[in-house]
Order: C-alpha cells, then sequence, then structure tokens
C-alpha cells in the first residue's frame, strides 16, 4: 500500500502502547476489514508530528478481497488524515522496510509567518543566506557516519549512510530541500536541516559543517521542527 | 492591514455573540495593545471556514505606536491561524468596505482523497470534464444578476456584480478557479464552483448554466464547501 498521511496529530508511525499512531490506525482498519489479526510492515518510522506523501507499507492475508476493493474500504474506514493512494498484490517475499533500496525525505521552510500553512512547514523569521544553505548540503553527498546527526541510542551501532542525491528549491517564501539515502538515522533529516539553517544565519560556516560529519567536531546540532518533514517516496 | 488567516477554526470573519470570529480576535488583540476599544472594518465577510490570504482591514486610533511596532506586537497577541502580513497608515477617510474596487477569491479543488491538504481544499472523487468546466466559468464573465447563485435574504435586494476577471488552472490532481469582481453575494464563489462541478460531472449542460444568470431559471444551485475558499486580495 502507498499511504498518504498528516502528521500532525500522531505521536508518529510506530505503534505504542498509548497514543495515536499510523500504524495502530491502519491496523485497526485492516482488521476490522479482514477479521483476522494483521501485521503491519512499513517503510520508514516517521516521528511524531512528521507527514508522509508516499509511506509504502504491506501486510500478508489470505482473504480473497480484491486489493481494488480493500483500497476502498480501508478509505472508508480510516480518519481523513490518513489516505490511501494506491494497493497492489506483491511477491509474497516482498518486505516494505527491508527491500527499500532508498527513501526520499523533504522538509519545508517557510520565510516569516503563515497561518494557512503553519501545520505544514517550518517557519523561520530570520533571513537567510539560501547560497550557503545550497553549498552545505551538497557536502552530505556520499557515504558519511552521521552519527552526529542521529540518535545517540540507536539500536545498531552503524551511523553510516550514503546521500545519493540532494535538492535544493527556493520559490516565493518557501525554501525545499529534498534528500535522497539508502537508509536514514532516526532525527537525521531534521538535524541535518537545522544545522542548514545556522549556516543560512550565519552562526556556522560549510568548514565547520563538513567537519561535524564523519564524528570529526562535536559542535551541537539544532533539531528543525516535525512540521515541515515529509517522507516523499520509497524506491525498491 | 493585510491579513492572512486559516477559517478551519472560525466561525468566520464577522463578529458575533457567541464563537470565534477572525474580527472577534483581531479586536480583542488590538484592544489589548491599544487599551481602547476599537471599530475594525473588513473588507470581506468571509464564511465560516473560508480562508483568508490578504484580507484587509482598517481601524482608526490617536494611539502614537509606529505601525511596525503594532504589526508585530498583534502578530505575538494573535493566535497562529491568524497573521497579520503588512500593516500601513492609511488617509482617515479610507474604509477597507467601501473603498474596495474588487475582491479576487480562489477555488482549490483536489481530484481524489488527500491527507494532508484536506482542509485546504475541496476533495472531488469522480472524474471531471475540465474543459467544459472552463467554458462554464468564462459565460459569468461581465454584469449580471447572480441572484440564482446569492443568499436569498440579502439585506440588500441588488444581485447586479460585474464579474472583471476569471482564471482556471488544471496541474496534478488539483483544479484552481480565481474570480474577481466588483463585489460578491454571500455563497456566491461555492455556488458558482458548485455548479460548475455539476457541469464538470455531465449532471448540467453550459447552456443551462447560462440561464440561472440573469434569473432566467430556477435551476437548483449546489453549495461547494467553504474549506477550498480563499479570499486571495481586494483592490482598492
Amino acid at each position: 500500500m502507498t499511504i498518504e498521511y498528516d502528521g500532525t496529530n500522531f505521536i508518529g508511525w510506530q505503534i505504542q502502547k498509548k497514543g495515536r499512531t499510523v500504524q495502530g490506525e491502519l491496523q485497526n482498519a485492516l482488521e476490522k476489514l479482514l477479521k483476522k489479526k494483521i501485521n503491519l510492515i512499513g517503510a520508514g518510522r516517521t516521528d511524531s508530528g512528521v507527514h508522509a506523501l508516499e509511506q509504502v507499507a504491506n501486510f500478508k492475508t489470505d482473504n480473497g478481497l480484491g486489493v481494488g476493493h480493500i483500497l476502498r474500504a480501508l478509505n472508508n474506514l480510516l480518519p481523513k488524515d490518513i489516505v490511501i493512494k494506491k494497493a497492489q498484490e506483491v511477491a509474497l517475499d516482498f518486505n516494505a522496510r527491508f527491500k527499500a533500496e532508498s527513501r526520499v525525505y523533504r522538509y519545508r521552510i517557510f520565510l516569516g509567518k503563515t497561518a494557512i500553512l503553519r501545520k505544514l512547514v517550518w517557519e523561520v523569521f530570520q533571513p537567510l543566506d539560501t547560497k550557503k544553505m545550497k553549498q552545505g548540503l551538497k557536502v552530505i553527498k556520499g557515504y558519511h557516519d552521521f552519527s552526529h546527526f542521529g540518535k545517540k541510542n540507536e539500536d545498531r551501532h552503524y551511523y553510516r549512510c550514503e546521500i545519493l542525491k540532494t535538492k535544493c528549491e527556493v520559490k516565493d517564501n518557501e525554501i525545499t530541500f529534498e534528500i535522497e539515502a539508502n537508509r536514514f538515522l532516526r532525527g537525521m533529516v531534521r538535524s541535518i536541516v537545522g544545522t542548514l539553517v545556522e549556516i543560512g544565519r550565519g552562526n556556522l560556516g560549510i568548514n565547520e559543517f563538513a567537519k561535524m560529519l564523519n564524528n570529526q567536531s562535536r559542535k551541537a546540532v539544532k533539531k528543525a521542527p516535525a512540521s515541515g518533514l515529509y517522507l516523499v517516496k520509497v524506491k525498491y
């Protein structure tokens, strides 16, 4: 399934004992429809408040319902902040998480205050040097140790990610970053964007930023808020 | 003042005895700041749920505070769904409502379901013939009696409006209409758009639509929901 959601009112993708999660809502709807326990595997565990345009998740069922029927029935059962965009049958060994080859995240910054987009962007009030931010973004391309930009207590002590593509668009009052990587550490995009904004504000040089990669410098990282972050695509 | 607001959680612009209104929130903030009763005049009385990108409102004060100071102080006092974009001094006889020469409204339709934009558009599920809708939109240009598209119990029994400009853009999953007129009746844009969608669905011919103008036909009008409507600009 390809899934869009507005992360504002979720404590994240992953099901928890307490609190509203995307996975929880989806599993509830699926179990109501298929009348069986369902194990739903998502491609990316987005954090509290993070949105998704095309999250991918899979599950197994021996129920004979067609995918078109499942798609429509689920969209009727689900709350309005989750929408199934596509549903398709896949090979039995498909795994949305482990078969993913890369993920694309987008981050939207709005320069100034905005009433209408406030839950979908990060509002930044100071002027930013977007030229320097673009240069900074390019620095992260390739293989690097991002331990400085990830959560310290990760399960796996493996912090190397390959940044495959970066993009920065400046239009009207918006700056949009896109980063594609083979994998992301928890909080990594928000830490990269928060730090790029420090560059844009003139508080950090590009060389200092480059040193934060590969764990060469311990300078503190600033994390951008969740409201501007989108999981855009998962590639297989 | 030029004002942006997210209409979702307001029962409209105009202050009421009960319920949260944009005018009410603005007057509260102004009176807190200026410590005097304020009479705020808005250019357009948007309905419950309708958004504004550049609503215009004016007030009189003999307080010596500069406009820059007022702008910043108000934005600090106001809730997050209202933002003052600009503030400027105007002539004493300026009146945001009566000096307005035209207003521009935009209406956003999203084809299909959307979790992220659901509060900012109208989600339409059936396929639409956009070519016919564009033709229909052109029909309203010029002077017409819109009594069929307005609220019946209007104060003034004067239903003629001059449509100065229309625009229709189709891009990806979105259809955007823009209509500029010297004046609008209450609910007029939503009635026009709801009827254009009936044309797009094949339920209404363009000739029948044309007859609904100038009160020639009594065919029922469908009203599009408020969530897709924006007051975009007021021209003086």
